[in-house]
């Protein structure tokens, strides 16, 4: 078989990222669909790529494509699946996969009438120290799992959002990497959440019923807890550790800094921390590419199935819709003021 | 001026780590109070006491006796606190005051007639660590007080309860703790609570409506949002830490570890953690006492009325049932199963 | 132009991860030289290769390849080195150059002489860490550097070596780095060296002079210190970290444990230690091989000569020969038992 | 038994540290000697202290002395330790027990014929992380020592040795403790020595041949090595660390912050170094003169003899004498150039 094109679609922040990791991956050709023409050139040159595609349309009508990476904004997502499934191409599309379950449960139906192979990208399953901790759960280290406790901060709020482009994002963008993880580390789905929100730092995002800080409690079928602190207002940097409380020990899962080196100077000793979900994840990142990489190279479905069911680092569709189902229980909790049932 | 009498009443287990600390204050003489006479000879002799007595109410009732140390049972505290006051000592009492707040509200009014001096043991205000984090707050260096999240957890849950003797305990005795952390980090009040508990690791306490893991949400009046943990079962050890997040900065307070060594072998490094309150705590105990017994030393009540006032750490009664106010919305949360306002 | 041919020379552990990280950098074609059939072929089909050599002689001998890799065992470095001048191939060598200084000379010579470019495998240079403290020792952060201690240990002694094949390999191959280390970080050059040595985790290297620990003290011109404790048996795991002291701040530089997740049980907190080079050094090792690529890829050799000039990661054919230099002093100070001068 | 009177000599730095510890134990009775009467008065008032004596003489004269701490500059060690002894007294010496081997042994001489009970007073082995150490090593935790990493040092050198008062003050007066932590931690004499040394911070040091930093390797009789690095100019505070190496497991020992708190801001997460000896061993010299009372109020010299022999954290005369041998042996070899036997 000649090594098969994989087209990241759009190169913003997320699909250089996407773009630059599967340019490693020597297995597979690599395809840049971008509508602006400066932006393509300039990665087709860096990153060294095979193919350059002036639309979305362009890359899944060429019969070349045979997966596509979705990593355009988010009220894309579900169009853009369905598209990329009727044109039977393989998909791995960042998270969430839409704002609303019910469009989400739309093209999820397309994607599996099609029958093409699908990605979600909750990359913190690709983190060296996450991936550990669930392996950890697995092989009965920390007995059964009763608490999460996660923290999901930016530094800052991005500006472009201060007028009211971001309403719910806390909770719909955001939180449903802390729900994902919650499902996935704690092997049960949730049941029930409570939810407040607040614009403690920007006065701004107030008028807009915007926020900038989040907490969370979250019960699981299991009868598991899990709170979730999340903020786009640390200031200090990125921040994204969890720990996990199993019934015989606890995990502490991940680090502020990236770099292993400590500075003593004038009575303090300070490490360096990491500034954002590049850096931090970075790992993981790439680690994703690859895992999809192969799951475009297998050679059948069946193949490809077998792949994600045998490694539970892989996260299917249904797992992007029930973080996304989970997220509007939390929608209905901060308006309501009490605890929601989550409805799937 | 002739050294001060402070006498202990109660031997059990806080009672011992205070009179143990009060012996190392030269400037104060130490009595213990105690009904079984094996256990007070011993301690006399150990600590190198100055006066025993073998009752509270012996103790009491001695001129000599110029303050006295409530280290007794919880359901105690009311009327000791009552008595000592109307017997013009000054007074140091374990916390909780009592277990309900209208109880101490009416030992409280007892010790504002008596003009007694008093002090509640929150004994975390008095942790080089939790002491700093305030000082750090009053410097202005993180900013205002935005999220506090607080772990509070113990090993394991004390046997003697599994038979239904701690009902709410875990709101009652372990929360006030973090609720006096709140109120004195953030310096504000708790206007609303939400509160969830179970019995995760110990089937037997449901059977008592009893609970081993608890979870709550804390709203303050300054619009700052406290998350805990409580644990009576995280078997790895004493964890008693917390995070602060200001709008400029953030504070990781305490550790679980309290000797600074570290083991490598087989491929792990390795800390040990504290046991329990004892270890974690041993320099709050001993720090909480030196200040009672500079408190005790004041020549005026006036002079001692202003140490109160000059230094935040000494927890007044107020602090005392104003913590216990709050536990008790806790409890209503957990019952209703929505959040609660506190009523004080 | 078309994409530039590396050839790895040598399948060993270190061509191995070499190759693999060459198989990520999309801009040059991977060869790959092993005259082992399977694990040629194996390598070929993981590592989607384009180009295989049943010998160094053969790659070396075609006109296609255009740079090489040589990972092969240290005493074939200074021929393979010669050779590949002569054919005109740009020259990427595992340290140490050789175990002489004299027959490095030679080679070296030769790479001169043909003047093609030239890169020697010192990773530490292009691990984050280190690469962070040389970069703080260039800002000023820390003034001058006084005092480099380090730590270069492998979990255990390989067993290959047990009988006599690897005597003042403690000096000549594991040293170098720190000597490397200390020329890098210090930017200066070492004057003197006192060394000592001993075998006692391992009772049989005795009877071959060889040894299992090192103690090593170093002098440099600029006056600055140097320790260094060189292990082959530390049972706990690898440990390659180092602490710079400068005039005005000092730097612990890097770390045990490669996955940020702590797992807390039976009154312990513990972390993974790493279990060697390949896990610790991984973002080093690819970091290395990008740049060589980039090297590689360079226009011109003066464009070439230029890289190297400006980003001081890069080791030269000089750095190689010097590190040698110094290893010998530390060789004849373990047999003088005195104070030894390098002679360059 | 009446309470026994310990007298402290000297109320300088360390003076006024042992004399505040001691005020702490209840079980003996505090005196204190000063020449300077504004200062013992205020010491007498701010410790609750049973006894004054304006001079030395005075309080060794004193038939109720029972014991005495000598706390006074170094100098002055040996006349006061025969003079006690002479004087039937118990003592407590600070180290270094005086600046040569000779003189110590005549006093020591002294010492053992009036059979009084003496301690030397090496702090370190009354650490929590340094008593724990040498705990597991007797517990064969880490098999047998085989390298021991040391650094000592201090933020800056004292201002009143820059003119030429201190000279081998690195080795006679601060490397003895690192010596002390060698034999006792690793259960060996110290057979050989090889010191360098260096004036690299302060210049002025130089004209006095004095040094603000010093590297030394040490030979055990058992076959261990030992590295040091001491300093007098760490600039980023106090730092007394170790890293024991055993056959089967390491242990990094001690820290260079005393209080538990993290504080992260602008990328960076910072914890306070602890600024002297006065913190970062508070502990240690706490359990130290609690130790001395323990050992004063045996009630023979055979049960203080068996509780030496039983705990070995006390250091007798012998430990103070021998550090003291190998810090010249030190000087030597920093004269030299070469490695020098010590001469016990």
């Amino acid at each position: 078989m000649e090594k098969p094109l994989i087209v990241v679609l759009g190169l913003g922040e997320m699909g250089y990222v996407h773009a630059r990791n599967l340019s490693k991956v020597r297995r597979i050709r690599l395809g840049l669909a971008c509508r602006r023409a400066d932006v393509l050139n300039r990665a087709m040159e860096e990153l060294c790529a095979d193919k350059a595609f002036s639309s979305y349309e362009q890359a899944l009508a060429d019969a070349e494509t045979y997966a596509v990476v979705i990593a355009t904004s988010v009220e894309t997502h579900p169009r853009l699946i369905e598209m990329a499934a009727r044109a039977r191409k393989h998909i791995f599309s960042e998270k969430p996969l839409g704002f609303d379950s019910e469009t989400i449960k739309k093209s999820i139906s397309e994607v599996q009438e099609a029958g093409v192979r699908f990605m979600t990208g909750f990359m913190r399953r690709w983190d060296p120290a996450f991936a550990m901790a669930r392996q950890r759960v697995d092989n009965g280290e920390i007995g059964d799992p009763i608490v999460l406790k996660c923290t999901s901060g930016d530094a800052e709020y991005p500006e472009k959002y201060h007028k009211g482009g971001a309403k719910n994002s806390m909770w719909k963008d955001l939180a449903v990497h802390d729900i994902d993880l919650a499902r996935w580390l704690m092997k049960s789905e949730v049941k029930s959440v409570y939810a407040i929100s607040d614009a403690l730092s920007y006065d701004t995002l107030k008028e807009y019923n915007d926020s900038d800080v989040g907490i969370c409690v979250m019960q699981m079928e299991s009868g598991a807890k899990v709170m979730v602190h999340l903020s786009r207002a640390l200031w200090y940097g990125y921040n994204v550790t969890s720990e996990l409380v199993g019934k015989t020990g606890t995990l502490r899962i991940g680090a502020l800094k990236d770099v292993d080196i400590v500075q003593m100077q004038a009575l303090k000793s300070s490490q360096v921390i990491a500034e954002d979900f590049r850096t931090r994840f970075a790992d993981a990142f790439a680690n994703e590419m690859r895992a999809f990489g192969e799951l475009v190279c297998a050679k059948t479905n069946e193949e490809a199935s077998k792949m994600m069911k045998e490694n539970c680092q892989y996260a299917t569709c249904c797992d992007g819709l029930r973080a996304t189902a989970v997220s509007e229980a939390l929608v209905r909790s901060v308006t309501s003021g009490v605890p929601e049932n989550v409805k799937y």
